[in-house]
């Protein structure tokens, strides 16, 4: 019934260095995202070197579209954020990226399309270009230590798009795919201990005795172990046993 | 009463270029990192690329620690992380980054020491490295196109930590600095307007009057205007009216 929502579109404005244009496509590929588009590229376009670091995300440029302003290549957005670290004279909401993402996915689902501005390597955008843009988005930097780069904050960007679309569970990704032994596997081997316990007359005194079974019980199952782990649990126990009838120590 | 966390030692081990060391120290000082350690580094240390990279986080480089091997850079750690794309065959919680600083925020404001591992760029952590960790740290990527190199890692990592450690509410930052009109100032451009456009014959027929008086209320109260933007208006609605009564169109 839920659409996917709209990703939203890279506006990479004057971007400077090749280099920076194919981390920003990598960046972007990384989190599912192919919508870029470059606004006057200072070295034209194509660009070799864009290509070269952009590697396995050359479709991304191949895809880009080329637009030579800003209010051209946001014409058909319904939303336009600026990405800038310096503070504006301008009114305008200031986000951060968490937040800013939220909004593109809500926007989104509602097939509205959203374009996100990337200003130039060295001097970032214009007041002209934020001036064309809804919201700003704030990277929140350490205030003594604020040094992103275009590859760097299109990386962020990306990250945050990706993190919030994932549905792969924050708390524990892959155990899934661990072959946890079954229920009765675990109960076997608490049986199996409690047998060679048993017989090493561990239980004592008999009036403990069931608390200390219950405790052991709750500990297999604690652990949480693997077919594997199971299995190789039975082999010391029989080993050790072997040893033990061979009248080794 | 609470104690700020103490925060996560980034872990590298065994990098081999030196721009990817000096990354990583901007990424982590960009979210107010700076607690790095180094294990094995190929080009040995110190490494006049790595600092060349780092630029203004120098320092990170300098206060690093070097260690000949994983094992002793993490022997402090109460708990380690260790960052990779690869599923392992080692049965180890597997989390986001998103949870990972979670968790390490926990542990950092119970006094914990937690070590992040980050592998070398091209073969990534083997697994006797994993081996010693508590959980791996795996970004969850487009598998079509995973490429993350160590300070892209790294970066995302620290960016994490950053956006969880922030005090910036993530709605709205800067609005704050914003030099909002009164509401008693937009009362007044309400008034103002209204007595213009009720001499002007604007609102007609007089059984909708009070309905479109109310529709304008609403949508001035709604803007959210400036002091300035305010002064703005009443300039605009002044020079129309001057015109007007010099006979102007």
């Amino acid at each position: 019934m839920t659409q996917p929502p709209i990703p939203p579109a890279f506006i990479l404005v004057r971007p400077q260095m090749g280099e920076n244009i194919g981390a920003a496509a990598r960046a972007m590929l990384n989190f599912g995202l192919d919508r870029m588009r470059i606004v006057d590229p200072r070295d034209g376009w194509p660009n070799p070197k864009a290509n070269a670091m952009a590697s396995g995300a050359g479709r991304v440029l191949d895809a880009a579209g080329i637009f030579p302003d800003v209010p051209r290549a946001v014409a058909d957005c319904d939303y336009v954020f600026a990405t800038t670290a310096r503070p504006r004279e301008l009114v305008k909401p200031v986000v951060t990226p968490e937040r800013a993402l939220q909004m593109t996915r809500e926007m989104g689902a509602a097939g509205k399309r959203v374009g996100i501005l990337f200003g130039p390597e060295r001097a970032g955008l214009e007041n002209d270009d934020v001036a064309l843009a809804n919201a700003i988005i704030t990277v929140p930097v350490n205030p003594d230590f604020p040094s992103l780069n275009l590859g760097q904050c299109a990386l962020l960007v990306a990250y945050e798009w990706g993190r919030q679309q994932s549905d792969v569970a924050p708390e524990v990704m892959a155990l899934a795919r661990t072959d946890f032994a079954s229920r009765e596997e675990v109960e076997k081997l608490g049986d199996h201990f409690e047998e060679r316990l048993e017989a090493a007359g561990f239980f004592f005194p008999p009036t403990k005795a069931a608390g200390m079974r219950l405790n052991l019980r709750n500990m297999w199952a604690r652990l949480n172990l693997t077919r594997a782990e199971v299995q190789t649990f039975h082999g010391m126990l029989r080993q050790i046993a072997y040893k033990l009838r061979q009248g080794g120590e």
